[in-house]
């Protein structure tokens, strides 16, 4: 039984992780933290009255460090930044779920950001935390720089196609819907009922942040620059994402190697369901689960490709990835409390 | 003041079409009718009471002739091509909103559509009623076939840069979101409330009946053909479709050259608004209206473009764009009834 | 052709009061104003883009003056009762979309909304616009306080009983539940898509300020005080009222004769649609439009009855009401604007 | 470690019992049957792919007496009364989540579900699986009626008032609302996307069959008979119950007294939470959890309370319940599965 902690819970992230580690048989979670709130956790989500008496406090790094040995930061970037070093100077394991630690170029962080990275030290021992491509360094890892939403479901969705033919590949264009959650708990008139009921369109497009974390991900997995389009749009759900991927070859490559490549990848993966020909991933299969599902079907032309992938955006795009780093680093069943 | 029929009350596109031509100053609804339905309109649809005491006949080629000067059929697709050939022939105007006579090809009508077309005089005939693009011939038709909804969102949204540069592109790929409206009025276990709400999902990936009609207008505006990568999607909302189109660039356009060039092409339509920079089509600006809204950024390279548009399906995307026809062929105002 | 002014065109009810006056064939609008909100209309509300080139001013009562013969306030409570004098002492017909002018006793006014009424002497005059009951004065009148939402689907619920019944009614419970643009448009965490969406709740129980509204103007029906119990509920939907509400008898009153009286009662009203046997009023038929639709269910006792009742809160709840109420005080055909 | 059945698994109700089965330590679930599916269970369910290989066969009596311990009986009402005899017969204990065990009245029966009552013995001897109210009966059962949606949220409700106060009360009024998950998964016209979504209505008003067995529990809670009006209605989500309840008494109780017998009524409780002044039941707090939230708020004159209660119409109003009541019956800690 190890001691867990969450700084952040206020969030929408927060509030996942929390759920999920109270049902996690090998952990107790021990301190809850917030920046501005404070108080019963059960007064900040009502949904947990009745299931714990954790009091959330005000954030202190010797608190947190008496009273854990693995902390979540779920804190919105450039906060994170501040607070991963000293819990990680004190021996402590850390999982940030924020954006942090992610791109390891700081002149890329600067731009996407728009802070100087403060902690270029751990931004360069940050483990990417995707489990199906980097599980060994995951296990010897201390530090876990969790992937962002998007990208999670565009790195499964093309890890095995980029890691065979990374030189077939002549373009990539992904289009990606998400749930409202993705955008945090932030009281925007963007995000208000009036405005996204009965409502769909594209934001930040070609602009997101998310498209180096992409790209950067997607070269190292191809041994070479792999450029994409990255468009995301706001779904009229709570929690999901569902990318659809249009990819160019420029060489023949049959959907039915494809798809026997894409199988024999995800094979020994429990949180990736590789789906049967006909088969279409749906948010509902997947919203509340640490699940990714991905199909793949092939143009007539042979030389063209859709791949789709749904997760939850909280789940396997944020927390439950994280609970799932978590359980790979600290040696617990992988897919204890995610079943 | 001319006296025009609905043949097919009873679907969504059928109301939608009695609820706009009430309204409309130039027109009296002289005949109501349908193939399994009969009774009273505001039985069939609550909504009308008290504002038409109209009576929904059994379909009757000898009534529809006696009481119309124009006829709109919202009928599925097959039924069409054997209700049009008698009001044509008895010198009546048509508008058929199904998709029977759009494929002028009929193996492809045979392929997608799963019958043999009986109507191959009318179908020569038919005019592909998209008044941006077809305006001449729809003001000297008699018969019109209605863009389907996914083919009007699509062929608006990429007009200007086929008709402009028809040998830069290299490449399309249409990432089609609609409400569920757009699956018309049946009792199909996908289309309950708990299969649909808070989900999403592809459907028929590179493998939907409207890919062949875009590809064909596309052509013919190219002057060329042009193949695309076509994936729709179930959306949870009522009604709406957005289209996020990714086309790659054999050269270099800058995409402020390519706005001027669209801005030019919509200068004078109402119904179409190309949106000025950093703005973004969303379907709650053009639900329940006629208007197609269309925005577009450029890649950073200058070798590839995002066009987004958006329509209701129901309104610019079948009713109200054939009212907008009928106004044409009729000489009304092209407005009327419509803003 | 009269010339029209809307003051408050940034909030829900301005938007829909020009959706409706642009189509409104004896009106023009020549003003739009605002207090904090300035620029074109369709910059405001994109929906309007190729619609009217309206620019909204800073609100400014010589310009309103010089511009308009009617002017519609949709502001804030305790904002019009200083904006509607200098209208009125100028001439001009004012119908106020807000709560300033509908209780008329003072203490009362201040218990609910917190502010000392400025303007006594038009609170007296104002006549509370709510046609199918008090169209006579309406006609008469240069000042409407157009109802609240809630009271115009309450009071039309029950205004046939309480004016033929009112000995028999020993108690009303009126559970009401409203979309979510009846709160307006602010941007509180409560109001937040993930925070209303598959959620649903009842707010200000027994505490909301139509509640005094709705008593005062039954009780002007049945000529004697009556109380009630009401309570309001956050439906997850844009807009829409349904009220359901529990009547006591204290004689046997049979559900037929009852039905036949509220028969009577609207029998020449186009906007209330009083539902036969076995139909219930349902959103969908309502919203968009400015039909109040109502039915009624007798207990097995004779000594209960349940009576319901839904509109579109903004439209015969709001904006279309006020038309309606333009359209009576101008001798305008009643239902102009509104079919 | 005991064996477990599910009847019923192509249901919603047998969904939700399997994700909580999957999930508890002390069962294992040995049988999965339905009567009219067959095959993979992640085949009918595609949510439980990689986490059971469970194969749902034709229901079989000997085969599960042979396969189970306890059998959970999720089938449509009028099939349950055929299978649970032999199954109890065998000696297994069965827990019915239909509604043919709940009205012990078998002219009652008839009425509202229209088919005589064939197992009698069965039906007088069945326990009502209320664990708040009747925990000390479930313990010694064999047979469990588990209550139906509605009642579960009204009687939870209503419990503590009607047991202090019997004569106190003179009429109940209980306003429900549920979502669409409660009406079962049928492809009926009134349950697709475009006839839910933004829509809200009351259906079979003074008519649904859960008022009759709320009657009965309360009548024999109070030790006298108790009446009430009942009118469901039906909300745009999927999941979830919130009844306002509207009570007249004859005696001035105020609600700080009622306030304290509620919340010692509920003291020791789990599944029960009584909010604190001020606070409401929300859906998203109960929503897929065994709770139910309750609050209180009286009356002016203090002989009128409103009382509100919400749970998860599949959860605490089916099959978390269900597990409860297992849980009870076979000496498992209670709350084992549902936390």
């Amino acid at each position: 039984m190890i001691r867990v902690g969450i700084v952040g819970i206020s969030g929408f992230s927060g509030r996942v992780l929390l759920d999920i580690l109270l049902r996690h048989k090998d952990v107790r979670v021990t301190y809850v933290a917030a920046h501005a709130t404070t108080g019963r956790v059960d007064a900040i989500w009502p949904v947990f009255a009745n299931r714990t008496s954790l009091v959330c406090a005000k954030y202190d790094t010797a608190a947190a460090i008496d009273a854990c040995d693995v902390v979540f930061l779920a804190l919105p970037h450039t906060e994170s930044m501040h607070v991963a070093g000293p819990l990680l100077a004190a021996g402590k394991r850390v999982i940030d779920l924020s954006a942090d630690y992610r791109l390891k170029n700081r002149a890329l962080y600067k731009k996407w950001y728009h802070a100087d990275h403060t902690d270029p030290r751990n931004l360069a021992r940050a483990v990417y935390g995707l489990p199906e491509v980097y599980r060994a360094q995951i296990k010897k890892a201390k530090f876990i720089a969790n992937p962002g939403c998007y990208p999670t479901a565009a790195l499964l969705a093309l890890a095995p196609l980029v890691s065979m033919y990374p030189s077939a590949v002549t373009s990539i264009a992904i289009d990606a819907k998400s749930g409202v959650s993705g955008a945090g708990r932030k009281s925007a008139e963007g995000l208000m009922y009036c405005f996204v009921n009965e409502n769909f369109k594209a934001y930040r497009v070609l602009d997101h942040q998310h498209a180096p974390e992409i790209a950067q991900y997607l070269s190292r997995m191809a041994g070479k620059p792999m450029g994409l389009m990255f468009v995301p749009h706001l779904l009229p759900v709570d929690a999901g994402i569902l990318e659809t991927i249009y990819v160019q070859l420029n060489t023949k490559i049959g959907a039915k190697g494809l798809a026997d490549c894409y199988r024999r990848f995800y094979s020994t993966e429990t949180f990736v369901r590789f789906l049967g020909p006909g088969a279409q991933p749906e948010l509902r299969h997947v919203v509340r689960t640490n699940f990714c599902d991905i199909a793949l079907v092939g143009g007539a032309d042979n030389r063209s490709v859709v791949i789709t992938s749904a997760i939850d955006n909280l789940v396997k795009g944020a927390s439950g990835q994280a609970v799932q780093n978590m359980n790979i680093m600290c040696g617990f069943n992988e897919t204890e409390g995610l079943l």
